[in-house]
């Protein structure tokens, strides 16, 4: 089935945090596609990838990186499709730096920001899909039975004895 | 036209902020409500604005709060549609509270951060917009317009003389 | 013995934390109860423990949450009872997000705020036991010799040697 | 009517932050006292105050203080009753060294910390009324009656028209 | 003359920071060019600008930019040309997020970051010129000239009579 | 020998950074005595100990603690030796709790305070006996010394191979 | 009377700040000269100010600077007598970076920081004159009559009214 | 050859950090020198160092520091040169207070700062070369063969597969 969102990472060593939103798409079963396309390191590959996101059938973008983070923001400057942004919690600045660089675009260029590390990365997913889920009552549905799901195992697990 | 965009803030006193958001989405032609609806004062009317969001054809909610701004979140918690989180500036810290509150949320419950302020208010419109647009040709096209324009602005006037 | 404080958390991940709250509770013969009430997983069940809060007895509420912790906030707006609110370290921000959360409230809804982590659970004891104290003599004096035995501990053991 | 709360500050610059803890007391109907004690002027004075408060019928004490703000902390180490810390903001670090020198207490001795500023004044008022509520059925349903109250503005004038 | 220093902006809002740059390069009798070229609303200008700058005949870009501060970082992944970045001092955070974003740079494409704000400005500036110096003499003498007038400022005026 | 040097700390589990200031003393032989002194624990001692101060002897105190860290300034409050506080490394919030509780003091009441942990424990000492150098020639001499065996070791060491 | 504190600062800009300082040694009758000093614009000047000072009688050296504030620590380098640091309240980071850039010394060479701003530089003229009054008796009654005064106005304007 | 760029560390723990800048100058065939040169304790010899780097052929120093990190300014404030910073994780505060020690140098004596830690320490090696590359055809190809390399790398293994 053609991808619907489309996950990309600044750098290989990014997976370890952007792995839970590839695995909570597959577990929501919603198609995308996962990429390495580094801001810094290929910047015009970046360029092509945003500019023919959407005539690919793209309906959304998720983007994680680290540091200063430019991928999600550059992406977004060059498709109007809606970008998330993962900010991956780097080493001295514990993701401060990445969050900041993500999340204070100008106006003009909006990028959709979720929290530091492994937390964002199932959430940028899950926004995703509640995105898709406006037009697919399918989706719709996992979502809510998700939900229902996680508050159940709460309130069953939730005497701590 | 029936709103697809619910725009809500925690107080009357965050409408300086969210006036932009209100600004953009008329310019874009994109139908909308607008309310306000406190976490702490009205947390009943607030979770039944949530809960009944999507029957009532909003597709994307716009939430904005300062401070310990829980508006964001517990909307999301009590829908699955998308919510964007607009951080508005707050006194003593600049809105780093209000930011912090909106996007650490926990795996299970996204809310969409923008940027702190006036920026954040009108890229909430935009990302709202971008997100009908991917089922609205129409929308697309204007989005598509309005960078263009903004391009042509700046290249027209780029020389600073 | 019915009772006096209600002790929540919004995960069983947050145990580990307020286990010392319950072991300082249980220390001073406080009577208490403990449950996981997830502000995003479980938002209705949350509503009603805060709503019954008072007429089951409770005369102060102590809740420990993480990153955007809106448990306390909420919990707050929901009942007149004083309630505590416990900072759990975060893994990337280590909990100055979550003490932003919680202590930064608007004005009509306070949540009396302690230190991050283990500290503040043990505090949130303390200060929900001295709140008691007030009304029950017997209380405060284990309270004042607790102060005694911490005391001298001190002046026992200051030499370092 | 004899004092239950006793308001104190540690400076009279601290009194345009403290006058709302005292307003909202009195709009509350609550007994009050209120005084300047410095930490670091009046070091003798703040433990006479803090040791006597129980015996002379305080049941809370409510300690404003900005920068290296002792003055919350300092008391709690002298009295079994419950303190609420106001962190007054400051002129350089905007009242982030005043919030973190009065939460981050050590096990033992809590400080019951609300926000920094006008917001945690009139906060450290009503948390002050909540404890005393729950002995105090009037002073609980005037506490009532203005959630209630401050509930219907929001609501009636929710439409921002 | 042709220009041998670049200097750009993301906005005309920045020019009133980055006028200081232009000023200063005029003092030290550098050739220089400036323009508007804005990360996200002229993404493309700006890869273009970015490649041909080297055989256009600059021999180092100074790029000013605020809150998530791409310009310089994009700027820098599309030449092998040295790369100043000038963190304007943002509305919220004060410059923090544009200097974040800006000297966070992963490894491979470096930007020399300056301080926030008009110091950052002039000391751009000084830096591209004297890395100029290095092969230009006379501009070396002007940078001594410069330092020792500072310097004889000081030490003529420093008895603050 | 009468000890000049006051050394307290808030608690044993500050030793492990204290001990460094007491090793620096012992090294330039310095007469010292240590003791903790904790202000939230044994307020009345404390108080004690900084009344006495001077009439024992004592030229300065150095006073370590961590977190709301309120022993250096209280300490400081009840003397007018000199007393220098050592913010120790807090566990969430690395230090940045305690360096502003400690050096934040109001105008009136100094403290005189240095880095973080370890090397701020080392540099205590120095301090201290730098101001007590001003009237021993002969610990002057031995500060001189260590400052010229350190620059050697540099020198002979510098070139890391 | 020959000067026993010397006041430096990084810029005739500081003054506004550190003329806090002079005033208070002033008010204490205690012999200081004052300078402009600048780490960056006169570094051989800072080395030979500090390398003479001892011998020229100074006792204690107190230098203001602001941002990358270098002149305590370079200061502190060159001489083994106490240096005070002033952190300067800066314009875009509020004195933040002048804090960090003060206090964090290496082990080895430390500098006495006080607060940031007008308070600090009052404290920096008080904790010198307390350093002095170890071997002064009239001072150290000086330094003890301002205490009373200070503490005594607290006590007679604390009623507020 | 003859070094062509200056590096130097304020301590040998500096090393592991500041040797990624070696590695990546011998790697582009840059010829250069590595001293350890501290501002703290060999303040005069960082001065000759400085004073001297032009007329010993050195086209640029690259100096990285930790903490109250003052050798890469007061280098600058002695050479006309450009001054390269490599701000080093310091323990408590992960380098944030290296980072702003060099960054935020006044007006008059820029540092040309990068990244905190490794990526800092690479990329300072980086931007020396850029600089070095505009009067050096063969290193120029040489850098952008690297560019071109790390970009092949990307494009080969970016599916993660």
């Amino acid at each position: 089935m053609a991808a619907k969102v489309g996950v990309i990472m600044g750098s290989t060593s990014d997976w370890d945090t952007m792995k839970h939103t590839v695995a909570t798409l597959e577990e929501l079963q919603v198609p995308y596609e996962k990429k390495v396309v580094s801001a810094h390191r290929t910047p015009d590959y970046m360029f092509e990838y945003a500019e023919t996101a959407r005539e690919r059938g793209l309906q959304v973008i998720i983007a994680g990186a680290g540091g200063a983070a430019h991928l999600p923001g550059m992406v977004a400057a060059k498709t109007t499709l809606p970008v998330i942004g993962v900010p991956v919690q780097s080493k001295a600045l514990s993701g401060m730096d990445s969050l900041l660089s993500i999340v204070q675009m100008p106006a003009g260029v909006p990028v959709a920001t979720v929290a530091i590390g492994k937390a964002g990365a199932i959430n940028a997913a899950l926004l995703a899909s509640q995105q898709l889920s406006v037009h697919d009552e399918a989706l719709r549905q996992r979502l809510e039975d998700r939900r229902k799901r996680t508050e159940k195992e709460v309130l069953e697990n939730g005497d701590l004895t």
